[in-house]
């Protein structure tokens, strides 16, 4: 229950996002809701169809349709007022990609897939969403440019395979990578940091 | 067979689609090709994708393939005539999105899907080949943009779903979707009506 | 272990060209990671999608993630010299398309399909990599406008599916499709052969 609401809370999150990038490109009621569901869903989607997990998550729970529809409907009428809600979307948002990145890695292991490739997968679901709306826009997709959102992704999913290592509660060490990714978002939004420039010369 | 000819008809006029988009960009004969087979394959190719229904479609009728190469030669060879038959292909292209829609439709309903999904499954059918064609050629789809193609699609689709809450055949309730669908669209061309707009401040 | 070094080999090349358009894009690490990812094994994804062999490939052999990941920093420290290997890396890249259309075909084989669809497999697998690089960095497929590239492959599948019409063994069949597409690629570019132009009015 407790991580439905946060589910749910992220997929608001992820389709105003979604709705903000394509009213920016004027596209109509159609493309707006096609690119915020994209964006809130999409990262799933590819995930489970790489996995084989079909039909695909969102096709099992109209839940999440619904949300999104709903979302955007709210969003577009009171789309002037959203920028007041600024801090509190960030705050979803940043929840949102700490949940998505544990459920990824979680589908991952039931899979019995290797680690690298479930923190590939949770990475996926937390941030392929955005690259989805971003190409659909004909944007070069923004986490590709200077976002330091799927690094901490990773990273939050390093710390997870190295908790289970140790004799401690599976649950804990699943909210402790929920938790530090959430942190290190926080911290690395806070002080600026991004990636080392590899374009020095 | 009757429904055989309409869908070949409605691949052939979606390719042509493909063709007119790829040459206005300049693509060579493999590029034109490609465009003008996803254009034609790729709503159908993500519904199967996503349901979990592969090889997908395509794969297992290599009719597609042949009928699109045609298409393609001789839409290359008689570019310049293709203005002449404008009409004819929008036919054959609206004709095309009533039974894709019906086809995406009963598609969901065999995987046992919410009629929601299955809305969402037609819709895609019918119109994310054009999505698709309009990615590969770096433009933002067409019908994010302006076209009420998606829309028809899915008034189809409710149509359909209410009009199977009554007593009547199933064959009469496809048929309708498909007609009403068609009319739908010729009278939104006819009419010039377009979604409400979004952005009046 | 032959094919294993061979397919390295290609990996490694294709990865590079990712990370060389990445660049171009000034990406940033992350983003130009992912790039040399998709490039290297998109093309095998796709294919597998569609087949629905799932999880897909690279999923279940974490080699190649660890070959791209080295790849990639390779490259981005040393990627003023990598110039003076430009031909071994065309080398590389033409023995590895040779390679990934006959192991595309191969799978279509294992999967039952036609001749004509195990040749679109075999063409997707080595060429699509590059269409998904090209799609992400915002451009529109190079092999759609000018490379010689999957034309190649197709021509290199038709030998394959001529050969084996022959009593002659499997593998021997095998290899020849590889080298006829590795000595046509290199014939291609030395004589700057290109498709026919289509715009001649």
């Amino acid at each position: 229950m407790f991580y439905l609401v946060i589910d749910i809370l992220g997929t608001v999150a992820f389709a105003i996002s979604g709705v903000l990038v394509a009213m920016e490109k004027k596209l109509d009621v159609f493309g707006v809701f096609i690119i915020a569901f994209v964006t809130a869903v999409g990262g799933g989607t590819l995930r489970d169809l790489l996995i084989g997990n079909t039909p695909v998550g969102w096709m099992k729970a109209p839940i999440y349709i619904f949300t999104i529809l709903i979302t955007v409907i709210v969003a577009i009428l009171f789309v002037h007022q959203l920028k007041h809600f600024r801090k509190s979307l960030f705050l979803f948002d940043t929840i949102g990609i700490g949940l998505y990145t544990m459920i990824g890695i979680e589908k991952g292991l039931l899979a019995e897939l290797t680690p690298i490739i479930c923190i590939a997968l949770g990475t996926m679901t937390a941030s392929f969403g955005g690259v989805i709306r971003d190409i659909l826009c004909n944007e070069i997709p923004v986490i590709f440019r200077k976002e330091i959102y799927a690094t901490v992704c990773i990273l939050g999913g390093i710390i997870y395979f190295v908790l289970i290592q140790f004799p401690i509660d599976g649950t804990i060490a699943y909210i402790a990578g929920i938790l530090s990714i959430i942190a290190m978002r926080l911290l690395a939004v806070k002080f600026k940091i991004s990636l080392p420039n590899i374009y020095r010369s």
